[in-house]
This record gives structure tokens, C-alpha cells and sequence, in this order.
């Protein structure tokens, strides 16, 4: 099959690699029908992290079950699934408590390399969730969402409490940030302050329910935000960026007894733990347990009452997935789908 | 008036100070009952924190009303009142959400000195709650411990969601550290493990309610809560210390999904973000908001439900404060009660 590998930075190539097997009997194997290119994927991508070697890439996958392992109960052969990035069973104690990507049994899908033709989903079962009829082609984006950037910005709007009567802030404008700002909409936030300085983030997250844009950073961001709330600052506040300027901006701009959610993966970040004390804030986040909304997120793509597959503003062909990198690395596009 | 002086690390003085008055119409003056040493004293006697010049020290008391200004209506002389360490107006949107440590007003009672006879509460309505009648002198130790201690080891218990059927762990044995056991018991959790390496701290803490003793500390410490909870973690964990390693303990002992609620004064923390990330707790905490938690105190301690004044191993009239504050600097003593 045809699959990306990272070969060091800025050194993306799609190569022939072997076709995945199963290995145990609780894996599917899924003939994906779309997957994309992460924020994420740009660490390693950019050098910030380090690349060890040539690695196959990508977490994010939709696709048609083509074989399930001996043991597999609840996936078919045929049927359209949506997963995550983090294989679960979905019975440990802490996958019952809504955290899958903390499973006790969790693996990480990233290093089967999901920007391919097919994919190898261990606890098939407990990570896979599939959708009652086989999609419209029009709706294979939105469900590719759902997999990662989608779940990812919800649970950091869960995270942060957002909700009716609550002003929310996002900091971040990367697919991530900007589904956040659709999460908070639809959990029924009554202000949602998106911070960007890109004109055409701020339309797509005023279309995904932003009520305010703020285009200031750092100290400057948070001041804004205090002016905007009565100087308190926000109760939701959803971090989706991972450096220690995002996060010091979240937390100055959560009003004390608010709640930040955070689910930038964090690069270089110190928290001040004073800081963080006398602030008064709520902290919660981290990689997001994707599997605990996906039931709910389908019900809402397949209903058509939310459109995250607007965050897909490149589409290229898999084996263009050198130029799908360079698009956001350079930031002229939010997020890469590649077709397979 | 007699009042201790904080002229330097280690050098606590009980002097003659000039008796205060009201100055802002929303005072009161109250003539202490008791006051008593805080384990928060001793980073400034300890030179952890700099001392500037002589300075009235001590924030923990319960008195009599002497005096009110024009524009006090909720307390009156005579009445039996405790308070908490910051005044609050308990009106503005922050104090309305249960976070009067962090009012929009706010006073530190600190300034003032509340290791003397005397002591101006400001904005006394909001931060006072008086007694329905004067208490008898038996419970005045345990009414002294809710103005801190006891309100600030329950903030802890709430921020960790200590609650029925959760495994409750308590990072730290001073006062604080053994009323969050208290205070996790009366929240109906299951199991509470009390992490101390001292006897009588140990016994304290099991009349407390602790139901295990963990005497080992950092990763012996976390391996410890982890054999005891299936591997995962406690579903709570209360830091009661304030340092680096205490903070990285309690988090570390916390399973995914888990909360850790610190109340320890951070001294020298800086938590790594990618640490905090991947460890899924949630965190919340700071300077608690004991004022949230009085009525609901005073009303235990009256009933004769809770005895937190147990913390109190030593009681010494004011005048002898420079021995309160050696004795729990040298650990001899759990907590010093001084009368004035």
C-alpha cells in the first residue's frame, strides 16, 4: 500500500509500505477513506521534536472495516468506523470514568502511521464506534474530524466547563481552537471570545458560533479579555496551542474559580506554581479521550447539526501529502485532508 | 494592646502595639478569644519568605464584636464571630461563586497582625459569621481551627471531589493536611490515606478518619498509593505542603481523570507541562475561600460533629508566642494556640 513517512524535518515522503496485518485478535483492519494532517504532526515535522529514524505518520482515520481479528464482537467487516488516536478497551476502570486515552491498555495509533491506504486498530471493540448506514460522500470530512480535532476541541471545552451563561475564551486558532469555539457553541456558552489574528480563522470561527475576535497576545490578550468581562476575566477559558505563552494566557484569562481546559500538546511549558496559586483557576486537559463523545459527535454530523469538516480548507491526493505538510507549516491552510 | 512582632527569621517578639481602630465604615474590632500559629508563619520565621522590618504577624482568629462601623448591619457587639484570613465583601460576582479568597475587594486580615488582643476585621459583613450564641470555652479551639486550618484542609478535600465511594489520599501532616482527613471523611469518602512518617500525627489523622497510614515519600510514595489503588491512583488527592516535590507527589498519586486539590502555599513550584499533560488530573486549588465554608463549619463544630481542635497540641498565653512558633518550627508541636 501506499503510505507517508517521515524521514526527518521538513522530509515527508509517500512510499510503498507494507499492507498491515492482524497481529491480535482483537485488531481491524480499516481501508481508510480519508485522513489528514495534524497540528501535532507538525512538532516532529518542524524538528521540534525529535525524529527518530524514518516513521510512518498520521492518527487521524475514517475508513471501511476490511477484516477483524478472531475475537472482535462489535465491528463488521463493511461497516464505516470512526476512531482515535489512542486505542482503548473501553472497560478498564479508567476508560469507564471517560478518560480512553489514559486506557490502561491504550496504544498509541501514530506509530501504525495513519496517512495510508490502510490502518491496523488494536481493541477494535473499545476504540472503534461505527456509524449506523455508510455516510454521504459530502460527510466523510466532518466524521474524519470527529476522529481527533473535533473530539479534541470538545473535550477541551468540556474541560473547561463551558456552558450556558459562561463567557468563553479560546486561545489558539488552529483546527483545534477553532472546533473549540463550535464545542462551546453547541454546549450552549453564551460568549465566545476567539483569539486570532487571521482573517480567515476569525470567519470561519465566527461561523462556528465566536460572538467576539480578539487579535491581541500574551499580556496584551489577557487584558483584552478582562476588559470584555467586566475586568474578571472569562469562565471557560480552552487553551489549543501547548507552548508557555498559550498557557499563561489562559490561565491570566480565566476569572478566578473559572476553568481552563488545555489540550495543546505541551512543548517547553513551566507552569509557575504560584502563579498558578493565587490565580484560582481550574486545570484540567490533556490528550483528549476522544472515544467517550464520539457517540455523540456522529449523532450530530450525521444530523447535519454541526459541519467541523470546514476546518478541511486543502484537499490533496495522499501521495501529495509533502505538500499537505508545507500548507500548514507555512500556515496557508488550517488543515490538510489527504485522500487515499 | 499586646501584639507578636515578626522582627526577623526565627525572632518573634510580643510587644505593646497601638490598639486599632475602626477606620473604614464596613469595620469591626474584635477583642480575640484566641488566635493561634500558622504552618504558613513559618516561611516567613523560617526566612523562606523575606521579612520586611518588624511586622504584626498572625490571620487566624475568633472573638468577641467590640466595635462596628456606621455602615456594618450583619454583626453586632457582643456577638461570638469567626473570620477567615482575607476580608471579602461575599457580594461581587467571585465571592458569589464561592471564591471570597479571591473578592474583587479583598484585605489581607494578615496586615493587621492576629496574634494580639485586638484585631480590625475590614469589610466585616461580608467576612464574619457570627455564632447563633456564645459558645462554650471548650469549643473555642475548634471554631479558632474552621478561620483557617480546618476551612482550608475542607477547600483542599472539595477541590479533590472527596466524596463517597473515592479513594481520598492526603499529601502533608501539619494541621491543614490532617483536617482534610477530617474533612474527606465528613465528605463520605471511602478510603482515606493519610501520608505521614510521624506517630502521633498518624494517630491524629486515624481519629480522623484516616483509614491507611503511607509513610514513604516522592516515587516511594506514589508507588505506595498506586500498590494500594489496583495500580491507578487515588480518585483524590489533597496537597497540603506547598513544595515541588509534595506537588509532584500528589499528582503523581492521582489517577487519570483524578483530582488534586492544593492548598499548600507554593514555594518554589514549577510543574512541567508535559508531565501535567499526559497525567489527565485535574488541579485546583489556591488560598482557600474559607468564608465559603463557615456557616456550614460552625454549624458542625456547634453540634459537636467534627473536634478539629484536636490540631491544637499545645496552648500558650499570647506573651509566650516566640516558644509557639519553636515548637512547630522543630515539629514538637502540631499546632500552637496562644490566648490573649
Amino acid at each position: 500500500m501506499r503510505g507517508a513517512v517521515l524521514y526527518g524535518p521538513g522530509d515527508v515522503r509517500v512510499e510503498e509500505r507494507e499492507d498491515p496485518e492482524i497481529i491480535e485478535p482483537g485488531d481491524a483492519i480499516i481501508r481508510l477513506s480519508a485522513t489528514c494532517v495534524c497540528g501535532s504532526d507538525l512538532w516532529p515535522y518542524r524538528g521540534i521534536e525529535p525524529v527518530d529514524g524514518p516513521s510512518p505518520i498520521g492518527h487521524e482515520y475514517v475508513g471501511i472495516v476490511e477484516e477483524v481479528g478472531s475475537e472482535v464482537r462489535n465491528i463488521a467487516p463493511g461497516q464505516f468506523v470512526v476512531g482515535s488516536f489512542f486505542a482503548s478497551d473501553n472497560t478498564c476502570p479508567i476508560c469507564q470514568a471517560g478518560y480512553q486515552s489514559a486506557c490502561i491498555h491504550r496504544e498509541p495509533i501514530g506509530a501504525g502511521g495513519a496517512q495510508a491506504e490502510y490502518l491496523r486498530v488494536p481493541l477494535a471493540d473499545g476504540t472503534l464506534v461505527a456509524t449506523p448506514d455508510l455516510p454521504s460522500h459530502d460527510l466523510i470530512p466532518s466524521f474524519l474530524a470527529a476522529s481527533d480535532v473535533l473530539g479534541t476541541g470538545w473535550f477541551g471545552a468540556v474541560a473547561a466547563e463551558a456552558g450556558p451563561a459562561k463567557t468563553v475564551a479560546v486561545v489558539g486558532d488552529g483546527a483545534v481552537g477553532l472546533l473549540a469555539v463550535l464545542a462551546a457553541s453547541q454546549l450552549g456558552a453564551e460568549r465566545i471570545i476567539a483569539m486570532s489574528r487571521h482573517e480567515p480563522r476569525q470567519k470561519l470561527a465566527t461561523e462556528f458560533g465566536a460572538t467576539d475576535i480578539v487579535t491581541e497576545r500574551g499580556d496584551d490578550g489577557v487584558a483584552r479579555i478582562k476588559e470584555l468581562t467586566d475586568g474578571l476575566g472569562a469562565h471557560s477559558v480552552i487553551e489549543a496551542v501547548g507552548t508557555q505563552e498559550s498557557m499563561l494566557q489562559a490561565i491570566g484569562s480565566t476569572r478566578p474559580g473559572g476553568h481552563v481546559g488545555y489540550v495543546g500538546v505541551a512543548h517547553g511549558v513551566e507552569l509557575p506554581g504560584q502563579e498558578l496559586f493565587y490565580s484560582h483557576v481550574h486545570l484540567h486537559g490533556g490528550p483528549a479521550p476522544v472515544r467517550r463523545f464520539l457517540p455523540e459527535l456522529i449523532d450530530l454530523i450525521r444530523n447535519q447539526q454541526i459541519d467541523p469538516g470546514k476546518v478541511f480548507d486543502l484537499s490533496l491526493p495522499l501521495d501529495q501529502a509533502a505538500e499537505g505538510y508545507r500548507a500548514m507549516d507555512e500556515r496557508r491552510a488550517i488543515k490538510t485532508l489527504l485522500r487515499p
